[in-house]
């Protein structure tokens, strides 16, 4: 027996077409998941995509797409004259949003969900404040800060949460962090050494905050979702000590939290002894009505209130916080002094005096505009181009959910819209096992100035156009 | 059985006056290290110092004076009018360095070793470079940045650590970090996963530094240091697969590793597959005779090469780096996506600017004549007010160790100095179990006006002329 061979056999992928997921999707997701677990190791060789296709009895177009799939995540080396190699995981981009293409190739039109429009950076602002913090600065500030973060940006912070989102936000409780995704690493840790290791994630949600909780020692446990939001019953079965929501607009799937869904959830917190994780992303960009508060008001002792300067300043800014039950503030600072992650002294007095002088407000009032005109184009131009796709998800935030028939379309339509520079995420690569939803794909409109929407959609339209019928009349 | 007493006995803890290390040195050991392995549960009391004393036959200062000083590192709370309690560990200051004395109390003079001059920080040049980083941002700069850090800045401290501390220094082999000890944290998460779980420290090192890797799953073992720096028989002797040591100018005894050393611990590495940890951290300051370059250049694969902005700009920069061997860069890589921790992107671009108009250079050029003076004005005033105690450690770095008679003298000089707000460290609470060098207190100058160092050590000397007498006494 070959090597060649022996791979193939021991990669124990098994395609089932009764499942409603695509022959490659299924391909793909046991691919990646052999190589995440370590079944297979960084620089194994994979049979060729003729190979293993007639092993598999699919066509070559199946494997090729899910090497291609696999190669742009950073999992699989695609080889001129060799065989497919797994990389060394620790290459695997995990960054949300980080660029899917390869280097050197034309972006024509940006459309990944929640990048924020970063040319907007208000970089004359934020040098005042960094001006101010440098004149200002104590030597105590220039010095070793504390691990939690300087107490006048987490006064700031307390306050603009307050005013602007409902939360109950003592200093003391406030962790200044890298962003949400490092304050949900911290608090999987926390858990995990509590003992507490299930997590229940919403079934889509993004799958990085996944790995990331993965890491530090968590399961993630998946939780139905419907047009309400989070299912109860669904979360009541998880046994999971904890909970990743995001209520006031869900990632990928758009959906805002009702009313009874969050007296549910509460109550669940409540009488179960669960935390909840409330991810506040994007809810600074909210565009048809009052924005709901946040949910951690209600019920401060069971829900941990996370947001960040990600989307509403830049992400290169690396400033998020988590507003924590007090039982949690202790376990949080020690994972952060432990770990000697103490953040930058002159950033975090520049974010205060930013928030102080309020410009972070001004910052987001002129952004919202910005983003809700860029909004009404999409909206626009998707009823004129693909007026037979439902578009949900618009009330707020940085993108449209575009539903489209069939996981297959789905796939075809993300593969056809990157390989050309538009660039789109699809729903499903966010789905957890169980998933029964929509297919559908992201389009963001964040960083796309409001001339160029009208073109990208029509561009993104005739790719739909021409997945489509192929595909139907198989189905059909 | 009271609860009290009950307590008491729980704490088993054993005083041998057949020890060289003091009674109250064996007590504070004993209590620290029951409630840092949590065998002293957050909350619970401890006896009075009546009680404890008499249940062990020590008199009433020994047990106070422990818990003082346990108080004064965070373990302990002392209440008026009850008995001292156990403080949550998360409460416990792990930032090295950080003020000892409590909120409140009047400073007469900082002494405390490596303490940088944050009053010389470059507010103007490091203002001017974020003005520039700021100007020339590119969009995926503001974006979403890897986990490594910006190309731009690895290249710029590449060509640093090339010129000044002879680093083979390869932007692709250089991850930033916030620090030297977050640097430690990664490597030792990574080794921990890779089941190299014991690291070898110099006896004495700085204490935190271990609580950091201990935290990150390695077992710190001791390693024995003489005049020519880490001995090589008990390095082989420790059964470590990889050594934290600063050769250039050891903490906290000043020791320099001397030319044999430096090829012995080599060899060491090279024989055993070691990894050699190489913590540079105040080498950019030496006095008397040319720098010797780092380690990390006469062997790249098996040292890592560690440093940082903390010293030489101020520790609230939070920007260092690891130079890593090939085989290295992955797996701390991924340590840093899978946590989340992602650097600030302007920051970076700002010191890639400072770095490369030469400003660091020039900065650290300035530090060294200031510290020099310091250092000079140091010596001078130790041999006319303390002739008798031998100071070492003065070729480098920001702190002298004055040797001491005894533990005991050590102990009550470091107390009754704190306690009037000149605040010094003693030397043997950087050891690790078997440590028998001298006792001494380390006197840092970094912060201190060259003017004012008479007068301190002035007062210092008046305390360490009190407490020797009786101590010594006792003793014959």
């Amino acid at each position: 027996m070959s090597p060649r061979q022996r791979q193939t056999r021991d990669l124990l992928v098994h395609i089932d077409r009764a499942l409603p997921r695509s022959l490659r999707r299924q391909l793909e997701d046991q691919l990646r998941d052999a190589i995440r677990s370590g079944a297979l190791a960084p620089g194994s060789e994979l049979p060729s995509t003729r190979a293993l296709a007639q092993e598999l009895g699919v066509s070559r177009g199946v494997t090729g797409r899910a090497y291609v799939q696999l190669a742009a995540e950073g999992y699989l080396e695609l080889r001129q004259g060799a065989n497919p190699a797994v990389r060394n995981l620790a290459r695997v981009q995990l960054a949300p949003d980080a660029a899917p293409v390869r280097a050197g190739a034309r972006v024509r039109y940006d459309l990944r969900p929640h990048l924020p429009d970063v040319n907007s950076f208000p970089r004359q602002a934020w040098l005042r404040s960094v001006r101010t913090a440098l004149a200002g600065a104590t030597s105590a500030e220039l010095g070793y800060i504390g691990a939690q973060g300087l107490q006048q940006l987490r006064v700031e912070i307390a306050g603009y949460l307050g005013r602007a989102r409902g939360v109950a936000a003592d200093p003391d409780r406030i962790v200044i962090t890298t962003g949400t995704a490092h304050s949900l690493s911290l608090l999987a840790r926390a858990l995990t050494h509590l003992g507490a290791q299930r997590m229940a994630f919403e079934n889509p949600s993004h799958f990085v905050l996944r790995e990331v909780v993965k890491h530090a020692g968590q399961t993630p446990v998946p939780v139905a979702l419907d047009s309400e939001g989070v299912r109860i019953d669904s979360l009541r079965a998880a046994g999971a000590q904890s909970a990743v929501v995001a209520p006031a607009h869900q990632f990928p799937t758009g959906v805002v939290l009702s009313a009874e869904r969050r007296r549910l959830l509460i109550e669940w917190a409540q009488t179960s002894g669960g935390l909840v994780l409330e991810d506040d992303y994007d809810a600074a960009f909210r565009y048809d009505r009052a924005p709901i508060g946040a949910l951690q008001g209600l019920s401060p002792e069971h829900v941990v209130y996370l947001g960040s300067t990600g989307k509403s300043l830049a992400p290169a800014m690396r400033l998020g916080w988590a507003v924590l039950p007090a039982r949690l503030v202790d376990p949080i600072v020690y994972e952060l002094a432990a770990g000697m992650i103490q953040l930058p002294g002159i950033d975090q007095l520049a974010l205060a005096d930013f928030l102080h002088r309020g410009e972070f407000d001004r910052h987001l009032s002129r952004m919202r505009t910005i983003y809700r005109r860029r909004r009404d184009a999409l909206v626009d131009a998707l009823e004129t181009w693909l007026p037979d796709c439902p578009v949900r998800g618009i009330a707020a935030g940085l993108h449209a959910v575009v539903e489209l028939p069939s996981a297959d379309v789905e796939e075809a339509v993300c593969a056809r819209a990157t390989s050309i520079g538009v660039l789109v995420q699809s729903l499903t690569q966010h789905a957890l096992p169980g998933y029964d939803g929509p297919a559908a794909v992201l389009v963001g409109y964040g960083p796309v100035p409001e001339a160029a929407i009208p073109r990208a959609v029509q561009q993104l339209a005739e790719i739909v156009g021409n997945a489509r019928p192929p595909l139907m009349a198989r189905a059909g």
